[in-house]
């Protein structure tokens, strides 16, 4: 049998998020890392509150979750359980498109109450990354720029189909770049895997 | 300035996917390809219901918000609205250790009332994997068998120290691999991205 | 013993929910009923979306899973599954204070796009209000204006004491009201109770 | 006009919370909250999960969103950030039937781990009223106890008609009944409604 034309797809998105490394600026990550250093030896006295809509929600959730398994206390919109964020805290907004309404007015009124905004987009020049003290730009195509992406995907990966609809490459290769975070964070702060498995769910 | 750690491990992730390409089935995926496309023929009148835990579900939720802008009728447990499961749907469980006994449960309650059911797990032997009619093996560390996939880990990619921690591997293998099959039914459907962002929610 | 406070509070919040009852405007309820009957004889084809921040969120998807039992075709921001909505589309949003931001935000969108909004709030000069098709006041104290609405409980249940913190009142006396509008559209529409458990989901 | 048919089901449905109040136990309830306020003593050391399937899941939710501004350490299951639960912790699982499934392992998961288990439900003799340490009755027609329940709504309220369908009259009296709970929570633990304002949401 032929390989299943998903594996193919699949191998491709694996490929891109692996040029897509290329991209991304570790400056803007250690800034990224730093603060997440800083607010993890308040112990649980600084908040950190992850925000994005659909499936960069989805990622940011991904996300929230592994840093409650590290120890930090963090929150995501939309859960039932959303504390009173402060000047102390940290947003992290993920909107490949940085334009999305819902995410750029939540962030609007977390700056309002002082919090630092740390955003992950593909246009640092958009209204999110704007108003953000971080932005760590993560290549994609977005809903917003598909025919530029296209182009930029036959750039590096020398195909001339669609890869993936809509924000498929930001979100899944802002997912990989997230748990590449989580690594750096275990090997900074020193926790062990068994820590974190010791915080994961058990009632699941 | 040297390259993030982040990043390192962001490649070293990107990287295990790619090689983890060659340990799926692609018959595996066919089957489960073939069952979607027949449900997409039925026009909504066949539901799919997708379940998983922690970050497992997260994974299945942004499967089903492509399924949906394919058109089809796909629900997530979990979610407020989630109707009743007949005999004509389809469950699609996620676990990679194929024992998460919330996602047993519910699959043991779809398959009593003659749902067909799909597993995606890295454990075809598991409770899940054995109740489900489709299975796709997606090689993965789990929570379960860290040990075993250390060395798996190291078979492929070379490297000695922990990848990246609990079920990262399987959850991230998992949601690239799905992409790969929403660019399939794509193709096979005859379903353009334009149609697809038509169906995109804009609210949000 | 003596009977628990809970209990004493219990019966204040109902007595006040029975008081409220003759503060809210049966047109009102009436003008959203012969929407919701329009809708449901669209047979699916005109959605409902709900929508609603923290609590005043939980009683609209309270009231979304009985619509759905009902046979309508509906969803909540916020879920995992939220389509595209258009310009035969009903969103009800629900605010206490009507000034809930991003609910006012997610609103004006859904009015860019020509739904039809209902808005459940006790304010309809705040700008959910004025921007909505149907409103439907009901009586609360709300986060905003606490002074106030403990005048009103005390005008109409003689008590001094805070009857309940925060949006509670309007949050309780709007789950009931909607159950109200419930029984009105069983009957309305001659569906039994038996169709609805049919329709209620069976994995959980 | 004539007074709108859901104004008439809502008077009918707060009634029937009012005249509740009488069948449920004081001593159910100081049981309860006790161990709430043992709890809340423990500054954050001892965790709260909060569980129930659909409709009683959203009780649950509005209640724990209610513990978080008392400043309790809640959380609800299904959303994104659960912490593992010890047996220093409270799991609080709400099911009419006491037979929800998935609702019904979850707390025999909790139980297995050494948490303390209260359940509220219709039925103190199913198998989550029997799993449990603490029990509340809340009496309400539930899905599997409709004809029974319609007759216990004749008695106490002389109607005949079906009142509300399903589980609502357990769902609606028990949302009062976690509010008035709140109310005693507030005056045992001298905690004010400016207190709690503070810890709301303000990301919204």
């Amino acid at each position: 049998m032929e390989e299943s034309p998903a594996l193919t797809a699949m191998r491709n998105i694996a490929s891109y998020i692996l040029k897509a490394a290329d991209e991304i600026d570790s400056n803007q990550i250690e800034e990224l890392v730093e603060t997440l250093v800083e607010i993890y030896k308040s112990n649980g006295g600084r908040k950190i509150l992850v925000m994005g809509a659909g499936r960069s929600g989805l990622v940011g959730r991904a996300f929230a979750m592994r840093l409650m398994h590290l120890g930090f206390n963090v929150y995501v919109l939309g859960d039932t359980i959303v504390p009173s964020i402060t000047d102390k805290d940290l947003v992290i907004a993920i909107s490949g498109s940085g334009k999305t309404r819902l995410i750029v007015t939540a962030a609007e009124a977390a700056k309002a109450v002082g919090a630092k905004i740390a955003a992950i987009t593909s246009f640092p020049e958009s209204p999110l990354g704007k108003l953000a003290d971080i932005v760590i730009r993560v290549p994609g195509r977005t809903k917003e720029t598909f025919k530029m992406d296209d182009y930029f995907a036959r750039q590096i990966l020398g195909i001339h189909a669609p890869l993936a609809p809509l924000g498929t490459l930001f979100e899944d290769t802002t997912l990989i770049l997230l748990d590449g975070i989580i690594y750096e964070l275990m090997v900074k702060l020193g926790i062990s895997e068994e820590e974190m498995r010791e915080r994961h769910a058990n009632i699941e």
